[in-house]
């Protein structure tokens, strides 16, 4: 993980870490976790609709995310791995249910057609439903080698970040918003705290929890995880907008043809492009304390306004 | 709740338990904890599409055998509260999913307009998730004076006895037998222990877990629970049919109507009645180590093949 390995590192100057690496090894880990986590059995046609989206690829940034918080206070992979895995049934869930056509109604997602369109909307329904429900059964489960209440905290937490106080609160309001491009900051910010924002923190602190996080430490990891959180919606709207433009208008930008209020169209585009940098520096400020082991997640926070898909 | 107090009842005769007294009492209880757990708060809208359906009464059934198992083996109403809305709100979210009309497409329930012809579509799906999320923190943050790995385990049961190994695949399969009204009995077995049972199940087995149930107690109540969930599912197909009879036909059974498989269809009503009775008579005898306490589950279980809606 260090690319540097074979050399001690020159005083003062931080071992280079190649995130690229790590990200994919741990993605490995995570895709056959998850392939483990849902064998197919009887009704088939329900684990089928379960697995193809779950399995359907991604960054799997949300795992990643909750092992690397794991062991960053001093826990096992395997502590964390089956809330890893919860983590991914969950965000898989709200997929399914918001591409429904009572929802976002949206045929496909990554290349590949949306749930519904393959097995219809009464078994993405249920299929959503499965996953959401398995995620607090697989957590409560498999989990080993951490005391009963901190797997209890997880799964509040868990609870806390899908439910009408995050995920699904997050969902309504834009719902509510929606064709309505001159909504105020506040409102734009609740949706994206609590629609992307609050899983997010999720993986982070659930990830702290299992590996036997501190009061003072939990404080910080959650500021990280809101403020990486809140940067990835701001880069994810620019990018909306800069990659229509690149496409020279042949494809307007979802949000503009939805005309939905965003980041960029509140404050210009430079101004979201620092403030996002702002709140990545705010984040990896919050991981000082835990020195060299913090570099994955201080990675992650880099990769966030770097990406550009 | 012993109508016979004041005098000591004669050896050999059972105390008359007012069942009657006892659910009201319950249901009572039950309504009020249902209205505490979940506040109206920002954003307003999916509070009160979730209080909509939670709130929309009921026999409250589910909640009831929970708290009576509790009772049973030693606990208090106060440990098994908050699962029993747990139950209730997980009862209540599969009722808004299945009424959609991407599923069974119900205008009303209990006499009320169903929850999507309320609040839309879009909503009521999100309402059906914060429901089921809910449930798992609720449990999670709620629940007092039990050890953590007994609450940890409720968490795993309710998770099961709602996905597709539960309720979610009871629903698949009856979805898939839709229209076939010659489907065996083993299917239909699997659908209404799926379907209704598990979550039944889950009610007394977790009601006996945060009592702090025995290995040799949990078996005997597992099978308690199957055999009133069965029995119940018989009667209310009986019930659909001879509700039409008594109406001169001019409102055909449900069942009928959509050529679902039945079990009066498979065996007649005659027999249908004693296999009934006989599922009650066994899911009784399971309960004698209990004596004079299980006078509530006993009295539940008559309940069953005796009401007439």
């Amino acid at each position: 993980m260090v690319a540097t390995e074979g050399r001690p590192a020159p005083k003062g100057e931080s071992l280079t870490f190649d995130l690229s690496t790590y990200l994919k090894q741990r993605q490995a880990q995570v895709e056959a976790a998850l392939d483990r986590s849902l064998p197919l059995t009887y009704p088939e046609k329900i684990y089928e609709a379960m697995r193809y989206s779950l399995l359907a690829g991604g960054k799997r940034l949300r795992p990643i995310l909750c092992l690397a918080t794991c062991e960053l206070v001093g826990g096992t992979l395997e502590m964390a791995m089956p809330t890893a895995c919860a983590l991914e049934m969950i965000h898989t869930m709200s997929l399914i249910h918001d591409d429904l056509p009572a929802m976002d109604n949206d045929d496909y997602r990554r290349g590949k057609l949306t749930n519904h369109k393959v097995y219809g909307d009464d078994i993405a329904i249920l299929a959503g439903d499965g996953l959401l429900a398995y995620a607090f059964e697989y957590v409560a489960t498999q989990t080993q080698n951490v005391p009963a209440h901190q797997v209890l905290q997880v799964v509040a937490r868990l609870g806390r970040a899908v439910g009408a106080a995050g995920l699904v609160g997050g969902q309504v309001v834009d719902l509510e918003s929606e064709g309505n491009s001159d909504i105020q900051e506040e409102t734009l910010t609740f949706i994206h705290t609590h629609k992307t924002g609050a899983l997010l923190e999720a993986c982070v602190v659930c990830g702290g929890i299992l590996g036997g996080v501190t009061d003072e430490e939990i404080e910080r990891l959650s500021r990280y995880a809101k403020n990486i959180g809140l940067a990835f919606q701001i880069v994810d709207d620019i990018l909306d907008i800069t990659a229509t433009q690149e496409e020279l208008g042949k494809t307007a930008g979802k949000d503009l043809l939805a005309q939905k209020a965003t980041y960029p169209s509140l404050w210009g585009i430079e101004a979201s492009k620092t403030k996002a940098q702002q709140l990545i520096d705010a984040a990896k400020a919050e991981l000082e304390l835990f020195g060299e082991k913090a570099q994955p997640l201080l990675a992650i926070a880099d990769f966030i306004t770097t990406r550009t898909h």
